[in-house]
């Protein structure tokens, strides 16, 4: 425990993220003030987010050229001067992109019993409840709907789709690439998933979603965002979860049909994260593991390897190349 | 009663709306069908929407070039083949650009009792309950809150923003030109007025919504939206009622932020027409004659007289050149 690989912001991106952004150093193990513990980070989670939180303050403070990367993670208390938590506890939190973190005690949670660890990630995790709450919470959907999601075989998509078919909709994917929409199709079961990468949306929309979409679940705004409001019915409802086709991008562009199709179909579009709902989060939690744990929904993990596989891990999650929840794992888990 | 003058949309406008786009024509007065009523128009209305209408199918079948114009007007009753309506019965619906108007007579509504008729088309007609519904059932807005409306000196947004005073909310409108921002300030008691046409909106927004936007009443769509968008506090609503910047312009632009700060703010924006909520009209027009009749609502009118003065008058509508409600005296009200 005498050195701690830490991953720093080095420069802002202006445009298309890269590992030039990023510059890995050997920190020291810090020291505790009173009231805090040293954690040993275990899972560090790789989200779409992570790269918003470079374009300014959003619903957290911004990350600053120069600060170790932010990045939520789980992992164990080695050391504690506090009250709260002791040697060996389990807990997750901001931990940022580093081996070992000081944190205070109350800024982190702990972590249920609930093993492998990685679903306190994925199912169980800022996914599964921003799938959960995304859907349900803020949109509803009902039987015999046709329920459209984007970046269907990411961590969330992939959720929102399994949840949708448990809930009886008819659920229409979009990702990018032939090969992922199969495996959307067969492995988690929607009923059909396009591929954005091919041809004409609009009319791959008009094929899978004939009598047009009821519920959109936007993870990626731009040029989808703009197809699927053409493509949704009467008093159609969107869940805005992200809008990772934008945060990469050096020009940004509005959707069309932002206000006019609003007020025509009469659409409502509303923007969440997980923290949201505090009072759901049990019910929402005791669903996930139920269904997980029947075998209704599959939990699909993308589990990198080493602190250093950080920074290449999140551009390529911002291209799409993960499957299901991307995180990475720093250390070994606790005995 | 020989001839029935109609105004045609002679061509559909690609961009600007200009009067070439419309020709009179010298109709003959039509015959009846089972059914039906013959309408002496006497108030016909002109909406920022009737430009919308051109652009292709909307909540309304598009009007198509070579049609009569599309509008809502009240008349009187002159024959009837139908047992709902008698002669000199007064009635509203969609007679469209012209001074007689076959019409089955189930598409008709009977005007209430409520004297002058312009107020069937401002206060009490679906000017009113636009704004009415469009605040208080999409929204809601509470006592101390700060709410936005663009157009605020337009036959709804004039409404909006007193109504908003009525529930104690701090009201900021947006308009263009420093006179009608004095206008609308002084003469419907909204606490400012920010003129659009003059400097950053942004900056203006800044200083005039120093605590932020709780409630965004959005007419106009386009750069007004955009800015509003980045003023909007957490959990902020937009109530989408139109999108007039957008209507005449050739080359729409969709707003930046959407859905990014959608997500990070957690907005809502929902997007309604004045028929959405049949079952609170009555309390909507309860609510809207008592203001009015107290003197709590002030309610404005622009009465352009001849039905030869529409096309005109709605370019200048579209450029804002109105004040409250306009409409087109066509011919002498009912006995």
């Amino acid at each position: 425990m005498t050195s701690n690989t830490q991953i720093l912001l080095a420069e802002t991106p202006r445009g298309k993220l890269e590992t030039a952004h990023f510059q890995v150093q050997k920190g020291e193990v810090p020291a505790l003030d009173d009231g805090q513990v040293l954690v040993r980070s275990v899972l560090l989670s790789l989200d779409a987010a992570n790269r918003a939180w470079m374009q300014g303050a959003t619903y957290k403070s911004a990350v600053e050229a120069g600060q170790v990367m932010h990045g939520y993670a789980i992992g164990e208390v080695v050391e504690s001067r506090s009250s709260k938590f002791s040697s060996g506890d389990v807990v997750v939190g901001e931990l940022g992109w580093q081996e070992y973190a000081a944190m205070n005690a109350k800024v982190l949670r702990p972590v249920g019993d609930h093993r492998p660890l990685t679903h306190h990630h994925s199912v169980l995790g800022i996914a599964g409840l921003t799938a959960h709450h995304g859907l349900l919470a803020v949109v509803g959907v009902n039987e015999g709907e046709t329920l459209l999601v984007s970046a269907a075989g990411g961590s969330v998509g992939s959720l929102v789709g399994q949840i949708g078919k448990i809930k009886g909709a008819r659920v229409i994917g979009v990702a990018g690439g032939p090969e992922k929409c199969r495996w959307v199709e067969e492995k988690l079961g929607f009923d059909a998933c396009i591929d954005y990468k091919n041809g004409s949306l609009s009319k791959a929309l008009r094929q899978h979603c004939p009598d047009g979409v009821d519920v959109y679940f936007d993870n990626v705004g731009g040029d989808i965002l703009q197809a699927a409001l053409f493509a949704m019915n009467l008093n159609g409802r969107i869940s805005c979860c992200g809008a990772v086709s934008q945060y990469d991008s050096a020009t940004p562009k509005g959707p069309l049909g932002v206000p006019g199709l609003l007020v025509t179909k009469r659409l409502t579009m509303r923007g969440f994260i997980a923290g949201d709902f505090p009072d759901r989060d049990a019910d929402a939690l005791r669903d996930l593991d139920e269904w997980a744990s029947s075998g209704k929904l599959k939990v699909v993990e993308d589990v990198l390897d080493g602190l250093e596989s950080a920074p290449q891990g999140l551009i390529g999650l911002l291209a799409g190349e993960n499957r299901g929840k991307r995180m990475v794992r720093v250390g070994a888990d606790p005995a």
